[in-house]
């Protein structure tokens, strides 16, 4: 059978990445080669510069190109109120808000006993740290509304009981724009004792 | 708002590779950025080789590390039969069925008036500089099944009529293993005109 060698490895290493399987992988490798040699140099060149210059946070965790980050080291942020997330990603979409003023703290995981991730293997240890000042007042947990992040946001906020911290979750319920038809029954038990009084 | 240049530019330059919306996009980053360096130069590593390594074979267009390529330098292939494709993939694929074993011809594309590709843009006149010797006898033109595939076989078949060649080609039918009940209006109309006489 006909082979090449270091196609096989492209499509190889492209099947790495997520949610890529064999048939994208090899979709994109045919693409890359037959890309002009200048599209393929800036893909590696955008690459390589990512990896140079992004690191992370030594404060809150986030990825940035200067430790601290542009939030962490922002004196017209609110600097009382961190918002604990799960996953960079998370800051990306409530900075995209603009809704938010405050800190960020990232936990860079969740608790998941299935997948062997305990409360030492994720950010908390940082974070308690960052409480020591007596700066912060309020605890916002934005983790995600499932399992692994009810359980982390569980873990969390028993954690900061003793402390004199205002800690609160970020509601659930409906989507907004979304119909009630088809929410879920979790969703819909939510949205049904997180009411609120229409005034 | 919070942005991250390098990491924009990264997620611009994944969009442009087939298949990959904002999204996926948005997910291979962060991978790459959370991947140990010895990873992503691997994968780097496996751009550059096979860039480098892969070329086209002059005589069938083909990719392939050597030129000619290994399928048209083999001296136990059958010189006489020509099978023409679309894409390099679909050589691939014939061949991983190990039941042809004669040449093969790719296009590198497809003719397709909407898209603006003519019968120039695409490698029919390497075909018929192939023709020249005499020593091929059939071509088996094995184009998609689809508008641009139908096509450009009509149009290589009235291109070849005046030679003594035979002309043939792939079946079109149900897929085996799949489900009449399932199939489409055309497949069938096609399945029906093809149909063979049971011995």
């Amino acid at each position: 059978m006909y082979r090449l060698d270091s196609l096989e490895r492209l499509i190889g290493e492209l099947k790495k990445l997520p949610g890529i399987g064999p048939k994208s992988a090899q979709r994109m490798a045919y693409h890359l080669l037959g890309s002009k040699p200048k599209e393929v140099q800036e893909l590696l060149q955008a690459i390589v510069e990512a990896k140079k210059r992004i690191g992370s946070c030594t404060i809150c965790g986030a990825l940035a190109e200067k430790d601290p980050c542009p939030i962490c080291s922002d004196s017209q942020r609110d600097r009382t109120t961190v918002c604990v997330v799960e996953e960079f990603r998370d800051v990306m979409s409530i900075e995209a808000t603009r809704e938010y003023n405050g800190l960020y703290h990232v936990l860079n995981g969740a608790i998941s006993p299935l997948d062997g991730i305990g409360p030492e293997d994720i950010r908390l240890r940082e974070l308690l740290e960052r409480l020591k000042p007596g700066t912060i007042r309020e605890i916002i947990i934005a983790t995600d509304p499932n399992v692994e992040g009810e359980a982390t946001a569980m873990y969390l906020a028993r954690l900061l009981q003793p402390r004199r911290l205002k800690v609160t979750r970020l509601a659930s319920g409906l989507p907004v724009g979304g119909d009630l038809e088809y929410a879920d029954e979790m969703t819909l038990v939510s949205a049904i004792e997180g009411r609120r009084e229409m005034k």
